[in-house]
């Protein structure tokens, strides 16, 4: 039987929009976007959308008008009566009101602001400048949106019956992921794949299968929106931004080298327990714990996300011990580049030394590889970053210099600054 | 957005039924049935269902309720105008009015007589007696409804994300047979699956899947309702309830040795072309030939069901060379346990020698194997077939003495008069 209301519900959309809520976003977004708020409201910033993986000629693949329209659905959307009523409400980490009511009034009258669209050469150049609160809500809905559309771009050429196919080998291989890891039921991993994701739905399904499959194993997701819908816990601390914006605002190299832990001072003040996160790699995460306050020690955890990650967990480790901390009582949040074995992989390493703990992102939400003949739904490696603060460059170190991001000759400053040595390269996948 | 019609639609059955038309039976069946109807009307006979997988306990996997109510459901059907239509309208193997107005006006007012059904340990003994145009449309819809209700007892107990996940590995693992075989598109391969199939809209789905993947190659259905619905051929020619009535109902030795080249007589009589398949192996392909009419080497093929299917291809390409006829113009339709690799195996040792066909069955419709922790879903080996004809038993050997049915004196007997020596043991799979 035909279901004519679905069937026009679905053409009534002048387009088919892929982001369709303001909370369809990272819960760390909406975290440090009350921080920011609170703390450097009138910074202004430009963030930047780069493809490293400069083989996906992003431009060729989609249309320039389609993405407008996207970008120009995007700053239509405004928050809901339901999704205020659900970040005011909602108990996030064990914590009533943890949006405050300036910040949800700030926030439910909300426009994204403009962006500028360029293209050049196979790329595009996408931009988008403002004040800092209302710029950085802007990365992960673009992000979504570039995913997504290069893969429609795919998907266009499919038939009806080859999509079908498709879709059931895409759940065969993440169900086969899910078998795996639910032999080990001690594993603790949340959803991390909003912005890499193949499409809302699929990332909707996954989080499906991964409750279904894993239980408590699967410990919640970083997508607001589907965190909302299926009564789920939403997951995130908070990201490289906020030392890169505090870093590039520093007045000289002394402010440079405290900027990242003026970060965490900022936050200290306002959080406590498991959203007490180090994420020590923007500049280096040797140097970042040598120099660390002693307070710090005292958080709950730290998060890897560049570098080899056993190797980032040996060096916290070492650093809780050195401090007199017990790691056994601290945990490990791994988040860089993780498929089903480097997870299986880590939790045999470090269970028992420290918690453990998984943010599984682009091979949770977009594993298509290897299932389309020239391989064109394969992720790749998309960010969207804060280039500049208040007219200065930022710069990001991270452990692995293939992520490194900035002039070269503020990366040589901030190298100099954070006493950043030779560094191991590893290949970025997603 | 929930479609509500559908819901109450699928609501409003008493029962979910499984078989809801007449024509959702293989087209050999009214082939034969206009046959029977003409030739040997009145014929009392008995048609019963056997499970040779003896390990798989019928009646403690089905509910004897629900298989009444199925069965039921089936006695309460009769053609509709536009299956009666397309029977009367459509061309079948190139020829139209294949059914012939006598026969039609007595099939549009057939219901299909009674059913005995008696639970014996833990299987069931399903039995259909009446006259022999009716009965034997029994067959095809009694086989399907017992395969699906074990199946159902199976899906039951799975929540609805794993059958999701189910049937995304079903699909994924027949697509990966399409895929092998169309490697080699001068394949000819049918459906014959309705039998043991896993459900109707699994095998409408298998049917979309062949079409979709292979193209020409795939040639059609032996599902009249598919046929129709898909605008397909409908394939299929004869079976062994033929010879084995026409054998049970001989007077003497004599009458039964010649009973099987009766059957083909009022075939002769009433087709030609590719329908003038022989099929050999009811009493032993080997002397079957030896004492076959000269006219028979002139039909266009044969079809192997039983034994070796090489060696039974190989035995016909001697037979039509001994009698003069050149086999390269000659069809060989394979029909008995095939899966991809013996298809690809069989096509690569014969193509050239004869033309090469492929009725494949229950691993096309029901290859659930491995699917399910406990193989639940695996298809078995059941049958329905013709018992008894106006008293007499009726008798079938094969190629492959696992194969076969009857009293042991009535085997041993028509042994003897069909000349049928040593044969090699395979296992029925399905």
């Amino acid at each position: 039987m035909t279901d004519i209301a679905t069937r026009v519900w679905n053409h009534k959309w002048k387009i088919d929009p892929i982001v369709r809520s303001l909370i369809d976003t990272d819960f760390y977004k909406l975290l440090m976007c009350q921080s920011v708020f609170r703390n450097k409201r009138d910074t202004q910033v430009t963030f930047s959308l780069i493809n490293r993986s400069t083989s996906v000629p992003l431009a060729h693949l989609i249309d320039e008008g389609e993405l407008r329209e996207q970008l120009d659905h995007i700053r239509s959307l405004s928050l809901t009566r339901g999704e205020s009523t659900w970040l005011r409400g909602n108990t996030f980490y064990g914590k009533r009101q943890m949006f405050r009511p300036d910040f949800m009034e700030w926030f439910e009258n909300l426009r994204l602001p403009d962006y500028h669209l360029e293209r050049v050469g196979d790329q595009y150049e996408l931009t988008f400048e403002g004040s800092w609160p209302e710029v950085m809500l802007w990365e992960i809905p673009a992000l979504a949106v570039l995913m997504e559309l290069r893969g429609r771009a795919v998907l266009n050429q499919m038939g009806k019956f080859e999509l079908q196919v498709l879709y059931a080998r895409a759940m065969t291989k993440l169900w086969e992921k899910v078998e795996k890891l639910r032999e080990v039921p001690e594993l603790r991993i949340a959803d991390f794949g909003t912005r890499r994701r193949h499409s809302f739905l699929w990332q909707d399904w996954c989080v499906q299968a991964m409750l279904d499959g894993l239980g408590p194993a699967f410990v919640g997701t970083s997508n607001c929106l589907i965190a909302k819908n299926r009564d789920l816990e939403a997951i995130g601390t908070n990201a490289h931004e906020l030392p890169m914006v505090y870093a590039a605002l520093a007045q000289d190299d002394a402010a440079l080298a405290q900027a990242p832990y003026d970060v965490l001072a900022d936050w200290h003040e306002e959080h406590e327990g498991n959203l007490r996160i180090i994420l020590p790699d923007t500049y280096g995460t040797e140097g970042f714990l040598r120099n660390a306050p002693d307070y710090l020690a005292g958080w709950t955890g730290i998060r890897i996300d560049s570098g080899d990650p056993a190797t980032g967990a040996e060096v916290a480790i070492k650093w809780w011990q050195d401090r007199g901390e017990d790691p056994r009582n601290k945990l490990v949040i791994f988040s860089d580049g993780l498929d089903e074995n480097k997870i299986l992989e880590l939790y045999q390493q470090f269970a028992g030394r420290v918690r453990v703990s998984f943010g599984w992102g682009t091979l949770l939400t977009n594993d298509f590889r290897g299932l389309t003949p020239d391989n064109g739904l394969a992720p790749f490696s998309l960010v969207c970053k804060a280039v500049r603060a208040n007219g200065n460059p930022t710069v990001k170190l991270s452990d692995n210099p293939n992520k490194a991001m900035g002039p070269e000759a503020e990366i040589a400053r901030y190298k100099r600054v954070f006493g950043v040595g030779d560094q191991a390269a590893m290949d970025v996948v997603v």
